[in-house]
């Protein structure tokens, strides 16, 4: 089948997120200056550049992260920095709740029950157990032209990588088992592994 | 163990690709002015809006993708406009292949064998076989601060649908598998998926 999205999809749910599948998850803790810690999951989040190692996420508004979403933005806002806590199948659940938010003085850390511990390199919480996470620092935010959402890059200043996922030296997902996000209300887990050589190798 | 990437890393190969899994794969086909059409993998790739649906892609330069980088933006500065294919796993072969590159005349679609139909709401070929494509208008090039690479950033203005991959009015990728990207050479298929309700509901 074929659509045109300016003139409806016709299905009985836009299937947009279930085309662009699987997408990581960062899972972003950011602090306001009022010193609130805020966390909440992003999928629309990947690397933008390997060395010097940058990001991206895009703020998804209303629809996907509620008021989360302009939480976390208006946090790296005031102080220009955020973390990037990677998941693991077995936090799928505080992931979940922390998709939720929460209102007032309450953190999403709390309402997950997860443990914070301070990032070495910004002044920003992270997610104690997550097997990696990145520390950034903002680098630009852009608006995109004919949609609503922001778009936050950072330049990765400090790499967490628990050790238990160390193995021979690489970074091995298969120890932890990272969560994707699919469309719909779906996710996918990596069990397993293959490689390609480069055809030109 | 932590790191600051501004000081290395100190293991033998660089994990920070290994960090942000599983990547969707945009099989991005673009076409000259010239008329030359060009085919290439980027996992620095995801969706930045649901609604109006919008794609960003960041070139990889020399490293990744090497001069098809390169000839992918140059196309796209030139028309204005490009597609991204869905990768199943049955062409992860053909994927690769387009990985290389090629010099010329030669195009990467006869180097791996792949079919390609003309778009319909852009002038641009698309990989026929995929199980999914979006086509895809410029709206910005952004440069990134402190790196090389340039995002790109398209609004979709049409959608295929492998009329096979729609099960029950929804686009289910467990019926042709999408390959991703990880660290290192390494890959991963979506075979199994499940659903997390929203706490909220």
């Amino acid at each position: 089948m074929f659509y045109r999205p300016s003139e409806g999809h016709g299905l009985p749910h836009n299937p947009f997120n279930a085309i662009i599948t699987p997408r990581p998850i960062g899972w972003i803790s950011s602090r306001g200056k009022d010193g609130s810690n805020n966390l909440a999951p992003y999928s629309f989040f990947n690397g933008v550049s390997f060395d010097p190692p940058q990001v991206m996420f895009a703020s998804t508004g209303q629809k996907d992260d509620r008021h989360l979403g302009k939480d976390t933005t208006a946090n790296i806002d005031e102080t220009g920095v955020f973390c990037v806590n990677i998941v693991e199948y077995a936090q799928r659940d505080a992931m979940n709740i922390s998709s939720q938010g929460c209102r007032g003085d309450q953190s999403e850390f709390d309402l997950a029950d997860l443990e914070q511990v301070e990032c070495e390199t910004i002044a920003c919480s992270r997610v104690a157990d997550a097997p990696a996470a990145l520390e950034c620092r903002l680098t630009q935010v852009v608006s995109l032209k004919g949609a609503s959402n922001l778009v936050v890059f950072g330049e990765v200043t400090g790499v967490y990588l628990r050790d238990d996922a160390i193995v021979d030296g690489m970074f091995d997902v298969t120890t932890f088992r990272p969560l994707s996000r699919l469309g719909y209300r779906d996710y996918s887990v990596v069990d397993t592994l293959f490689s390609l050589n480069r055809p030109d190798d």
